[in-house]
């Protein structure tokens, strides 16, 4: 039963998406009787939590009724009160939780306020569902890093190409459109210039009302053609080009006239040095990261360990060729043993492809 | 409800897996007065059709009653008397069919009998299921040339070793005890030589009571080790070594004397003709056949349009490399529009690995 509540704060959390980060997405329900009184979601960012707007979506007397929220209550006074303190004020007799507080300086506080009051407490429910919908969330808080997703498509032999190089389209159009999807929640794309100076995308949200990431191109040299889509467009589109500190200082100065933000890094093996640029996009309060990068870029962002999750788009068609390129090039491991392992590997079809979702394990 | 009951006829279908080889699997339910009062099987080549086997299984009163049989009864005579006779004689009302016999000398005609002499019938219930169940069989009674089914096992990157070549084991132990059950399905297993000289396998069904196939190995110029594994124990386990007519006629004499069956091809592009020795094998009564191809065979094996299936087995780990094989090798596709296409791709977790499966298009 308490599943079934839990699934509705969970549904009512996912309607958040794209729209409260860098918050977390929290539902909140709350049930008296048997029966579902109101319910509420967090809807923006510094709008009220989703506690606030499930108790201000009802005139019923929530006195002595249950509340199933998916993440722990707040108990610090951040851009709005704190929750824990509005539960016990609306005298809440048990409070069911997804999820613990994934922020070090709070987790667990919440829930002691509330059993301090005399309030019977769950934690847990349908925890794995409750801490995925906000990985985000979870790994930014915890780390300051972007969560990074590596996504890419391929065909069912790992190829992103033909050996003549043609790629377009090997993933089918749902699977294009949902790649788009994935642009409007997270909050920056990454790819190399060399997929610039090849494809010359857009790389923005083409869905209605979608949000354009914010757009990062890895050049070390500042070799990006100024008549590119994408520097043409860097007034429109907050766009990032990333140089290591060995790039000629005139050609930031002409992109930056375009509207590009130039951010400089040390150099690794003549490369941007992507740990120290994860970092400086996390203090930019850059949350996630969606990594469209080629097989070279793939390999750098796996070795350096940047990668937290990966989408692999699998298209029903075999290319074969010992020289066709595959998602992730660059030298390779030497043994099996230096594998990037992958956890929670799962599949699924989106029209006649199958995406393979899994997690990079991390020193476990 | 006619799905309900042709769901259990599948299920019986089934159990003759690896024992009907080359008849189809077929199962059969009778159901009288919304009870089911027999079921019945095909349980090995050579005894009898489920329908038989079905009313040999009960001392009720048939009359009436609605049979439900995967596949087509049978209306002339082969090991046994034609199905559709008896069913007529046993006074059945009505027999829901899941797929029409796919040899053209005799499809539609079990159907044609039975409604002369005025049962009711039903064609098409779980029509695709009960294809799948015998799709061996319906390709080779069909085209009378080997269902032949390419495995292979690989990173989520698409590759089979890392760029120093190891390989043990990518796949997981779950996926590897289902590639031994998928061996004693198969009637006869293919590799090319390099696998035989760099892995010295066994190539054997290594499950209990599973059946070994027969052992094929491609090895053009017959410069397979006389003290590998698979020819020392040739006497024990029928293996075939497919040469090109420039091969050693002494070697061949060597071979034969530890047992082997030497068989030989036309050459193409210096390599054994792949489809001169389908239609030889499927002369030899082999009707299908596992190709655990390496990259190069694999290659040959989809452009000469031999395989009809894949197995794919996903391992949760990168690799990269841009030496590193991939499942597909050979020279590749050219274009896009030239990819072997698949279709019906579905995917399943084995163990930590994702099994995907999907049928080669020709010609459609």
């Amino acid at each position: 039963m308490d599943e079934k509540y839990m699934e509705m704060a969970l549904s009512l959390a996912k309607e958040g998406s794209g729209l409260v980060s860098p918050n977390p997405m929290v539902g909140a329900v709350i049930v008296k009787e048997g029966r579902v009184i109101s319910k509420g979601y967090h809807k923006m960012y510094g709008g009220n939590h989703a506690e606030v707007e499930a108790f201000n979506s009802t005139d019923e007397d929530v006195e002595g009724a249950t509340m199933y929220v998916t993440l722990e209550p707040c108990s610090h006074y951040g851009k709005t009160p704190p929750c824990a303190d509005l539960i016990i004020k609306k005298k809440i007799a048990k409070v069911i939780i997804g999820t613990l507080d994934p922020n070090p300086l709070v987790s667990g506080n919440g829930v002691k306020k509330l059993k301090d009051a005399g309030i019977e407490v769950r934690v847990g429910v349908l925890e794995d569902e409750c801490k995925k919908v906000n990985e985000i969330f979870m790994k930014y808080i915890s780390e300051k890093t972007p969560f990074v997703l590596m996504k890419t498509a391929m065909s069912l032999d790992g190829k992103i190409s033909t050996y003549t190089g043609e790629s377009r389209w090997i993933s089918g159009e749902e699977s294009r459109k949902q790649v788009h999807r994935l642009r409007g929640k997270y909050s920056a794309i990454m790819v190399g210039v060399n997929t610039v100076i090849q494809d010359d995308p857009e790389l923005t949200c083409r869905i209605e009302g979608g949000k354009n990431p914010i757009r990062i191109i890895l050049d070390s040299n500042l070799k990006i053609p100024v008549n590119s889509k994408v520097v043409q467009s860097a007034k429109d589109v907050k766009t990032i080009v990333v140089a290591t500190k060995k790039a000629r200082i005139q050609d930031g100065i002409i992109l930056e006239k375009k509207g590009i933000n130039i951010l400089l890094t040390n150099e690794v093996n003549g490369r941007v040095d992507l740990r120290e640029l994860v970092k400086k996009l996390g203090e930019q309060n850059i949350d996630s990261i969606l990594l469209e990068g080629g097989a070279t870029l793939n390999f750098s962002a796996l070795q350096e360990g940047i990668v937290d999750k990966v989408h692999i788009y699998v298209a029903p068609m075999l290319l074969g060729g010992e020289m066709s390129k595959s998602i992730v090039g660059g030298k390779g491991v030497e043994h099996l043993k230096d594998a990037f392992r992958l956890k929670n590997l799962t599949s699924k079809s989106i029209g006649k492809d199958i995406l393979i979702e899994g997690y990079v394990k991390k020193g476990d």
